[in-house]
C-alpha cells in the first residue's frame, strides 16, 4: 500500500470534525501520510463528491487509499464499502453515487463491503452519525497501513450493483454536439461539460474556429453566441469567451480573466443542455 | 514524543501567516509531521476555540502536541503555557479560556508557563503581534521533536489557576431535563447541547420517543415543537426534525438533510437554552 | 534538497485542482512532504500572489520548494521559471510579477527557465491550461526531490529581466512618513503599509506617543485621526485603534478586536496613501 491516506467530505473545515478523521487515522499508523482533496463538496451533494474524486484522484501514486464521506443516509441501510478502481486507486465511501464518475469514466475492478462488526473504532458504539470517523477514516487507515489486505475489509459486492447516479449523454445534433454542463471550475467560474475532446473534434472543429454556443436551462435559452475555440485563454482578448479543452480533456468555456457562470447566471446539472454548432 | 504538531487558530487561510507558523516548525526539525485543527476560529472567539480542541483532540495519539492560537489578549500579561490533560496530549495556548473544555470535560494533569526569554524565536523581537509565529509555533515544534522536554518549557502552575469559561450547567426541570446550545455542527446546522447522552436517558427516553422541545433566547421562545428522539438522521422522513446523540455523546437536534440553525435562527451561547421533556 | 514542497494558487480549495498537484507531485517522490501556503489568492491577482510570498517564504528551512500558480497569462508567451532567493529558497511561477516582493525585499540570486519539453508531465499535451499541474507542481517535486538540480530546470535567465510589479515608494513629508496600504490581514481588517519600522522610527515617534493618520484614496481624504502609537493591541483600550510594527516589521493599523478596513471602508493598492505625522 501507499501509505497515502487522502479525504473528501461535506464537512467543511470550520469545526473539528476532520481533524478528529485524522487523529483517527494516526491512531491506526504515525507513519500514513494525510491529505484532502476537499471538504467543501455542497452538503448531501454526491454529485459533486463523484465528480471531484474522478478530477483528482487518476493523479495520485497506485495504492492511495481515498475515503470519501458525503453520506445523506448515515444510519440508513447504504452500505458501506471500499471499491478499487481499474488504475489502482482505493475508494473508502458510502455507496451511494458517489463511485458514480469513476466507474464510467476510468473503471472499477473490484468492491468489497465493509464488516462494519470488524471495523468500527473501539468505544464508539453510541455514535450513529458520525461513519465518518468511527468506521471510514478508521478502515482507510488500516487498508492504508497495510493492518489489513482488501481482502479483509469484507465481503465482496459485484461491481455492476454500484450504486450510480444518471449521467447525461453526448448525443450528435444538426451540425453539431449536444452535452450537458457538469460542474464548474468554481473560482474561475467556467463551465465544464460532458463532452470529450475527441467526440467534440470529430465535428472537424479547429484552433481558432468561430463556433455557436447555445446553452439552455430546460428549455429556456440562457445564451447563444458565436464563440472562438482556442487552445488556452490566452486565444482570445481579456473578456471574451472562449471554448477550450479543460485538465480532463473535456470541452469548456470560460471568460477569459472573467466569471462565465455569474456572467450569464449558468448553472450546472443535466437540465442545463450546451450545444456546439458549426458556423457555415 | 509523537512528532505531531496540530495547529488550531482565528486566522484564516487566506494569508500566509498560517504558513509562516509551518515554516518555523520545520526549521525547528524536518521531520515533525504538521496538521491543522481548523483557523477558522471567529476572531477571537476563545469559546470556539476550546470547544474546537474538546472536539479533536482525544483523537490523536498521546503526546501529541497542540497549538491553539486565538489571543485577542497578545501584549497583555495573560499567561502563554503548555498544558499536559489527563489523557497524554499538550496544548500550547494563552491561558484565555481556551482550556476550559477540555480542563472540564476530559481533565489536566499538569500545566506550565513558557518561559519566554528562552523560547523565543531569535530576530523577532519587535514583533509583538504574532506570538503564534514567534512563540507558540517554535515551542510547540521544539516540544513535539523532543528538542526540548515539558519540564524545560517553564516553570509549574497550578491546574487549579486555569483560566475557564463559565460553562452552563444541565439542570432537571419540571418532567425533563434543560441544558444550553453550546455550539453548532456548522456546515449542517445541526444545534449541539451540553446535556450529556446519559442524563438524557435518566429520564427513560427511548429510540423512537417524541420529545416536547423548547428553545429560548434569553426569556424569548424560539422554538416549541415535539421531535423524535432517533439513533440518527435516517429514522426520520428528508426535512424532519430529529434529535440524536452526537459524535461527542451529547444531545443535538437536527433537521435531516436541512439546516435547523437557519430554519429557526437559532444561535448558541449560554443564554440560548433547550428543553427535552416528557410527553406523556 | 529539503525534500518539502509548498503549493500556493488561486485554485480556492472547493474542487480537485489542488489534489491533483498533490498526486502529480507524490507520484514523482512519496518522500516529499506537502504543504500549502494559501490558495485563497484572489483569482488572476499576482500582487497578492507576490505579497503572500514575501509573508512565508523567509520562515521555511533553506532549500524548501514553492510552486505558485497565479497565472492569468497561461497559454501567452509569459515565461515559466523557477528562481532562487539570495535566503535559498526556490520558486516555481510564472514570471508574471509573482516574484516582485521577494526580489525587492529578500533579493534574488538565480533564475532559470523552465524547459517545458523536458518538464511537463506525460499524456498532458492537450491540456493547455493547467500547467499548475502539468508542468510547475511536476517540475517543483522533481527539483525538490532531487531528481533534477536547479541547473537541469533549464537555461539561465538574467535576474534584472524578472517581470515587477510597481512598488510604491516611501517618502518624507512635512513632519511625517507618507507610504501605501500594500495588503490587509485579512481575517483581522488591519492595515499593513509599506513603511519599515526604521523608517518610522527615525522620525523619532516613541511607544504611547499620539500620531495624526491621514488614509487617502487617491485624493479624497478617507481617515484622519490621532492614534496611540503601541507595541501591540492591547496598548490601547477594546476598539480602539492603533498604530503597531507587524510581523514583518512594517508599520500597520488596527483596532484592538475590532475591524479596521471594515469599519472605514479603507482599500488596498498603490493608490491608497497613509501619512504618519508627528504631533507638536
Amino acid at each position: 500500500m501507499s501509505k497515502i491516506l487522502v479525504f473528501q467530505s461535506d464537512f467543511g473545515l470550520s469545526d473539528g470534525a476532520v481533524a478528529a478523521m485524522y487523529g483517527v487515522a494516526h491512531d491506526v499508523d504515525m507513519d500514513l501520510k494525510l491529505y484532502d482533496l476537499t471538504h467543501d463538496i455542497t452538503p448531501y451533494n454526491t454529485w459533486e463528491a463523484s465528480y471531484r474524486l474522478f478530477q483528482a484522484v487518476e493523479f495520485w501514486p497506485k495504492g492511495t487509499v481515498f475515503v470519501s464521506v458525503v453520506d445523506p443516509g448515515v444510519g440508513t441501510d447504504r452500505k458501506s464499502v471500499v471499491a478499487l478502481t481499474s488504475k489502482g486507486h482505493y475508494i473508502v465511501t458510502p455507496d451511494n453515487g458517489t463511485l458514480t464518475h469513476l466507474k464510467r469514466y476510468i473503471g472499477m475492478k473490484e468492491m468489497r463491503e465493509i464488516e462494519e462488526a470488524k471495523h468500527r473504532r473501539s468505544d464508539s458504539q453510541y455514535s450513529y452519525t458520525f461513519h465518518g470517523r468511527d468506521i471510514y477514516a478508521y478502515t482507510g487507515a488500516k487498508l492504508a497501513s497495510g493492518q489489513i489486505t482488501f481482502e479483509e475489509v469484507g465481503n465482496e459486492l459485484s461491481i455492476d450493483d454500484i450504486v450510480e447516479l444518471e449521467l447525461s449523454e453526448v448525443t450528435l445534433v444538426d451540425n453539431g454536439i449536444k452535452g450537458s454542463i457538469d460542474i464548474l471550475d468554481v473560482r474561475f467560474g467556467s463551465l465544464w461539460t460532458n463532452i470529450a475532446r475527441d467526440d467534440f473534434l470529430k465535428l472537424g472543429f479547429e484552433i481558432g474556429d468561430w463556433v455557436e454556443v447555445l446553452i439552455k436551462n430546460g428549455s429556456t435559452l440562457a445564451y447563444n453566441n458565436r464563440v472562438t475555440y482556442g487552445r488556452s485563454f490566452a486565444d482570445v482578448y481579456v473578456s471574451e469567451p472562449v471554448i477550450y479543452v479543460n485538465s480532463l480533456y473535456r470541452m469548456a468555456l470560460a471568460i477569459n480573466q472573467g466569471n462565465f457562470a455569474k456572467a450569464y447566471s449558468i448553472g450546472t446539472g443535466r437540465h442545463w443542455t450546451i450545444e456546439f454548432r458549426k458556423i457555415n
